[in-house]
C-alpha cells in the first residue's frame, strides 16, 4: 500500500521545541512552579475552550480581535487569551467553595491570533499567580509578590535583575494635582517613556492640555531618584496634598517595609515612578522585572494590584494582586541570547549496553535496580554497532555508559564509562549507584 | 459604574476542579511524570492548534467528525484530538535532529467534540509514552512498557491491578489458520467479547462466514488459561503452523521473559488472548490495564506496538511501542468511586498568624525562614477574627498554625498549634522546622 506523504510542519507563530530545548524549558517551568508552591499557591487548571459569551463578557479591546473564536454545533466557543479572565470566572463561579484569601497559580497555554512577527507567539505559556481577597486584602500580599519574583529569578540564575515598582494611586494623585482630566490617557502616555523618551511624553501631554508649568513638574517627578526610602521621603515632601497621592505613598511605604522583611536584598528592587502599566486594570502597586544584562527583552514578569477582579461575573468585591511570567517569549529570548544550557537531549544519567542479546536480561535487571535508587537509566538493546551506541550516548548527553559483557556479568563488576573523560572502570552495582546519585 | 453581570459557567463536557480535587489530580499526574522520567522518557509539548491538512492527513474515521476545526483568516486549523498524530508529525519533521530509539512522554490536553454524556469529556488529558525506533526496535522495549505501567499503578496505590497482554500476530495467525478473510473485522468482533460474551461473538463471526468447526476452535482458543508460561506452552502445542502465529508466540515469550527481568511480580500481569484493541493500528504486543476492584472503569492504561508510526509524513520506517493513560477520565472515575484523598485544599503546611499588625514583619520573617527550609508556608495578615483564621486553616486542611503575639516575639518561642489535636506548644524556629520537615 503506497501512502500519500503530507509534509509535516506546524503553523507560524507556534513554538515547538527539540528535546534539549524542551528539557531546558521545563527546567525553567519547574523552578517557577516550586517557588509558587513554596509560597502556598495551589495549582488551577481551567479549560482551554470556554463559552464566548462568558470569556468575552468584559468585551472590547485589542485582545478580542485576536481571540480564536468559532462555532461547534450551536455553540459559540473561544480559546482563552489570558489566565486572568478564567480566574475571575472561576472565583465567581466557585465563590462559596473557596476560602479567601485565595492563592492560585496557573501555568497554561493561552492563544492570540496576533499578526505574525518574529518573537511573537500565537500560542504561549503564561505563568500566573494571584492572591484574591474578599472585600479586603492586606498589603503584606503586595510585598510577597516581588519576594516570589526575586526567589524565582535568583534561582533561574540569568544574571542580575531588578524588580521595578510603582503605585497607581501615586500616579493618579499626581495627575489629579496637575489637574489632568483624562488620567487613563496620561498613564498610557507616561507608560511609553522608556520607548519614546521624556520630551516626546511631554509633547503628547501638552497635546492633551497639560500646561508648561505642569510639564516641568512631570519632569521633576520622573527624576525623583535614590533608594526606596529616599524616594518615599521625596514623595512625602513634594507638597502634593491630595488624598489619593498620600494614600499611595503610605501604601508604597508599607509594601517596601514588608519586602525587606521578606529578605529581598535592596539591590534587586527599586521604586520607579515611570512604571505605569497603562493598558491594565491595576489600581495599586504595579511591578515590572528586567534582566540587567538583557534590557532589550523588556519586562520578564509584570503585574499589580487590582481593586475588583470579577465585577463582570459577581457582585462580590474581590480585590487581588498578581503577576505573570510570559514563559514562551522569555524562553525564546533567552535562547536567542544563548543563555541556556542545551547540552542534554535526555534526562538519562546512565545507558546500559548489553554486548550480546543473551545479556539483555542482565541489563534490564541492572536498569531496574538503578531506577529503584531514583537514577534515570535505560537499556539500549538495539542491534547497533558499538560505535553507534557510543554516539547515541554522546549526542544525547548521557554522562555514563555501563557495558555488560561476559566477564562483567560473571564478576558482578560492570564497566562504567565516563563519556566526558572517556575513562572506564570496573565497579560493583553499589559503587555505580553511589557515583550516579 | 454599574456593570452587567454574566453568569459564570463552563461548557458541558469540560472538567474544572476545585482546589482539593486539583491537588489530588496533580499528585496523580506527578506520579505518572516521575515514573516516565525515571525510565528515560523526555517531555514533549506539541502545539494545541495545528494545520488541519497536516493533523488530518491520515483522514477518515470516527475521530475526524469530533475534531474542533475552524478557520482563522485563510488558515484551516484543528485542535489536536490525540497525542499520537502529533508525535508522528514531530518525529517526521525533526527526524534528522533526533536520535533513535527516541523516548518521549507527553502529558497534554486533547479535544474531541463528542456527544455529551456523563463521564465523557470533550477536553481531557492524555499521558502518553512511546519508544520510537528507526527501522527496528528491540522487544526489550515491549517489556519495558508494562514495567512502567506497573511502577505507576503500584505507586498510585488504588488497590490491585492487572496488566493484560496479547499479541496481534497471534490473533492474526489464528484467524489465518481459521481461514477468516476479513481479519480486521474479526478483531473488532473479538474485541467486544467482554461486553457481549462468547456466544454473541461466535454469532457475529458465523455471520461473516466462520464455520461451526472454527467457532469451536475460537472457543477453545479463548479458553486457554494458566500463568504466562503455561499459556505460551499451550499456544506452542496447539498445532497452528503458520509463520505469523509462530512469530507472535516467539515474540510474546521473549517479552514475558524480559518483563520478569524488569521485576514486575507475576500477580500483576497476564496473557489474555481476548485482548484485541480492535480499532487501533497495533501490529504486535497490545496492553490493557484493569483495577481489580473497579473493573467497571474499564482499561485505565492501554497501548501496543505499531510497525510504522508515521507513514503519512515520512518514508522513514519508524516502528514503536507506547501506552496512554486517559487521566481526566481516570480521575473522574476514581473521584466518583470515592477513592481519592480530598482533604487538602492547599499545599501549605504552616499558617503564620500575626496577632497584631505590628507583628506582620515578624510573621513575614518567620515565613521566609520556613520557606528557605523548603516548608510551604504563608502569613495570614488579614483583619479577620481569630476564630475565622482558625476556620481558614481548618477548611483548607493546613496542619499547623503558628501564632505570633508579643510574648512569642520577645521570647523567640512561637505558639505552634496542631490543628488535628488542637494542642499548642511553644517552640523555637529550629524546633518548628524540625517538626514540619
Amino acid at each position: 500500500m503506497k501512502e500519500k506523504i503530507t509534509k509535516p510542519s506546524i503553523l507560524p507563530g507556534f513554538m515547538e521545541l527539540l528535546p534539549n530545548e524542551q528539557i531546558s524549558f521545563n527546567n525553567i517551568k519547574d523552578v517557577i512552579i516550586s517557588n509558587y508552591e513554596k509560597a502556598g499557591f495551589i495549582p488551577l487548571d481551567t479549560p482551554v475552550i470556554e463559552k464566548s459569551e462568558v470569556l468575552l463578557a468584559k468585551g472590547g479591546g485589542e485582545t478580542e480581535k485576536q481571540v480564536y473564536r468559532f462555532d461547534k454545533g450551536d455553540t459559540d466557543l473561544s480559546l482563552r487569551f489570558d489566565l486572568t479572565v478564567p480566574l475571575a470566572r472561576y472565583v465567581s463561579q466557585h465563590f462559596s467553595d473557596l476560602k479567601f484569601p485565595f492563592r492560585r497559580y496557573q501555568i497554561s497555554k493561552v492563544f492570540r491570533g496576533e499578526r505574525n512577527q518574529k518573537g511573537r507567539f500565537r500560542e504561549f505559556y503564561q505563568c500566573d499567580i494571584d492572591i484574591v481577597g474578599h472585600n479586603d486584602l492586606s498589603l503584606m500580599n503586595d510585598a510577597e509578590i516581588p519576594s516570589i519574583i526575586y526567589s524565582i529569578f535568583k534561582e533561574l540564575n540569568f544574571g542580575d535583575f531588578k524588580i521595578k515598582m510603582n503605585h497607581r494611586k501615586i500616579l493618579n494623585g499626581f495627575f489629579e494635582y496637575l489637574k489632568i482630566e483624562d488620567k487613563t490617557l496620561a498613564l498610557r502616555i507616561l507608560d511609553k517613556i522608556d520607548k519614546i523618551g521624556l520630551e516626546a511624553v511631554q509633547k503628547e501631554l501638552s497635546e492633551i492640555g497639560v500646561d508648561d508649568k505642569s510639564l516641568k513638574k512631570v519632569e521633576e517627578f520622573i527624576k525623583i531618584n535614590g533608594d526606596s526610602n529616599q524616594i518615599i521621603k521625596s514623595l512625602k515632601s513634594i507638597g502634593i496634598e491630595n488624598e489619593e497621592f498620600k494614600q499611595g505613598v503610605f501604601e508604597l511605604e508599607e509594601v517596601i517595609k514588608y519586602i525587606s522583611a521578606f529578605e529581598v536584598p535592596n539591590d534587586y528592587y527599586e521604586i520607579d515612578l515611570k512604571i505605569a502599566r497603562g493598558l491594565d486594570y491595576y489600581t495599586g502597586m504595579v511591578y515590572e522585572t528586567f534582566l540587567t544584562e538583557y534590557q532589550s527583552i523588556g519586562s520578564v514578569c509584570s503585574g499589580g494590584r487590582y481593586e475588583n477582579l470579577a465585577g463582570y461575573y459577581t457582585k462580590q468585591k474581590l480585590p487581588g494582586v498578581g503577576i505573570s511570567i510570559g514563559l514562551t517569549r522569555l524562553f525564546y529570548q533567552l535562547n536567542e541570547a544563548k543563555l541556556l544550557d542545551l547540552s542534554y537531549h535526555t534526562k538519562t544519567k546512565a545507558l546500559i549496553l548489553p554486548m550480546q542479546d543473551e545479556f539483555i536480561v542482565d541489563a534490564i535487571e541492572l536498569t531496574s535496580k538503578l531506577r529503584k535508587q531514583g537514577i534515570i537509566s535505560q537499556t539500549l538493546s538495539e542491534k547497533m554497532k558499538f560505535a553507534k551506541k557510543m554516539d547515541y550516548a554522546n549526542k544525547l548527553g548521557i554522562p555514563k555508559v555501563i557495558i555488560l559483557g561476559e566477564d562483567e556479568i560473571k564478576s558482578k563488576k560492570y564497566a562504567l564509562k565516563d563519556m566526558k573523560t572517556s575513562t572506564q572502570e570496573l565497579k560493583t552495582l553499589e559503587e555505580i549507584c553511589e557515583i550516579l546519585k
